[in-house]
């Protein structure tokens, strides 16, 4: 297995990156091998001062870095010898099994789509991001901001992944899917989550759960939020506003705890190719080496195979 | 100026409403008077165990009660002689100034728009909500769940509203503007957002300060935060959750405080050709004491009036 990672993406990078990447080999086995994409001599100096054997991972020099604002279709396709382009040619290509960046959301998003290519019977891939609940565990809101307007179909596709995503990667079996609506009652909703309620309830594929408010994202009612990508950017990064207020305030608890997104490993983009991962822009070496893990899980669970039955069957 | 009360609506009613207007009447002035809907029989008890004297108030004795579960149009049709269709009956017809109740928020939406009806010009009412600031002050969320599929021009009228509703009810001058949206730059958004940026850049009436994201609802980038009421209801009640879950937890913060919905006396419906005010259906008498004294400003400052200038002009 050979896990792609970016090295120089991500607002701390390279330093947490490749410190993450020294992180994560302690917890890979032999035939998993972690392939860097970057700028060699800005790595050795970090691995010398870590007293790190370099031999342990694999490099692949790239000379351009695509910056945190920088324009996404334009940056693909102009520094095509970025860590990002390279990273995701080598992915097409089957050099690596998976690739993970903390750098470019929209780079991420669009070399994937360029590269790899959406599964076939996938209409629209999706950004998934982990939800702690108040009571233990966590959920997963798709689409975290991939598709600003969708239609009932993708939302239901959204649905499909997700719970796959869940059963394979974290084991909760038969995961309640919620749709994110303005009220309970099946009626409730704006034209999208109104056409899409008879959609997922006839759905054998999923556990519906119903329509879920603003009120519902941490409590038990669905391990799957699903939504269009305006919705759950907006709620993903409101969420994250009220934990840096608790962080701020001193407010020390378990469960705003679990916000810490270090601890998840960045949000798979849902229904491409390949394993592709986007980390969190402001990644710890923590964060970097549990995105690596979430990669390798990926790999190991063959969670695209699933996702590619599952669409063409 | 007679201010309407629906002494039947609201989980706690009638006698958390009935203590709210004891309560709010030792604020008001003697041209200020109170109207009391609902079953007098139920309210003279209440009045009695408070030594309060029944007269400072007025009555309209009502048999019916909508429910907070009831369907709005069907209840509001074929519930004439309840405490909600008999005081829109009454606004209409000038009998009082201004019309509140914490019961069922469908069947006040309704209520509103069947009987003072949309002030011309006004293309689609909606609800503002009180969202506070980090570092004091509050904003206002508009629409917070009136209008769950909203076009561009839906949203310039929230704003130019909302913009009014604040300087003459909050005193805030040149209120800034901020387009609830996915990201920062002018060019993100979905197709509503997208469309409705420019006409918000162009619009002199407002003060424009751009997209806002979910992270910034309780900064200082916005007074106004405008969004489709599917958006506004998710973020409002996503927003509760956070601060339930701060009292759940025991902080206590006066950030946090602020977002105690008591203090600021109900939702009121921008748009409308009279002051209406939904208050939230956990109404205690603090929360219906502050809708009464929100009424008599509403009534006081003609917002009606300034509403009706800006859209007919």
């Amino acid at each position: 297995m050979k896990i792609g990672l970016d090295i120089m993406g991500g607002d701390y990078a390279p330093k947490a990156t490749v410190l993450g990447a020294i992180a994560a080999h302690q917890n890979l086995s032999k035939d998993q091998h972690l392939v860097l994409f970057g700028d060699k001599d800005q790595i050795t100096p970090i691995l010398e001062a870590q007293n790190f054997n370099p031999d342990f991972f694999e490099y692949v020099q790239t000379s351009e870095v695509i910056g945190m604002g920088e324009h996404p279709t334009k940056a693909i396709v102009q520094k095509a010898n970025s860590s990002i382009s390279v990273g995701f040619q080598q992915l097409k290509e089957g050099k690596i099994d998976s690739f993970a960046s903390a750098g470019n959301t929209g780079a991420m998003l669009v070399g994937a789509m360029f590269s790899v290519k959406a599964i076939e019977g996938v209409l629209r891939p999706a950004i998934s991001t982990v939800i702690p609940k108040e009571k233990g565990g966590f959920g997963l809101l798709v689409d975290a901001g991939a598709n600003a307007d969708c239609k009932p179909e993708h939302l239901v596709q959204f649905a499909i992944m997700g719970s796959l995503y869940a059963k394979h990667i974290y084991q909760i079996e038969q995961p309640k899917v919620g749709l994110m609506n303005l009220g309970e009652e099946e009626e409730k909703g704006n034209m999208l989550t109104q056409a899409t309620y008879p959609l997922l309830k006839t759905n054998n594929s999923i556990n519906f759960a119903g329509n879920i408010e603003g009120r519902d994202l941490f409590n038990a009612k669905a391990d799957i939020i699903v939504c269009d990508g305006f919705t759950g950017n907006v709620v993903l990064k409101l969420a994250e506003s009220f934990y840096v207020l608790t962080l701020k305030k001193g407010f020390k608890d378990d469960f705003f705890d679990r916000f810490n997104y270090e601890q998840y490993g960045g949000s798979p983009i849902l229904g491409v190719n390949a394993p592709v991962i986007i980390g969190h822009g402001i990644s710890s070496p923590e964060a970097i080496k549990n995105m690596i893990l979430l990669s390798k899980d990926m790999v190991e669970t063959q969670i695209i195979e699933k996702f590619k039955t599952a669409f063409n069957s």
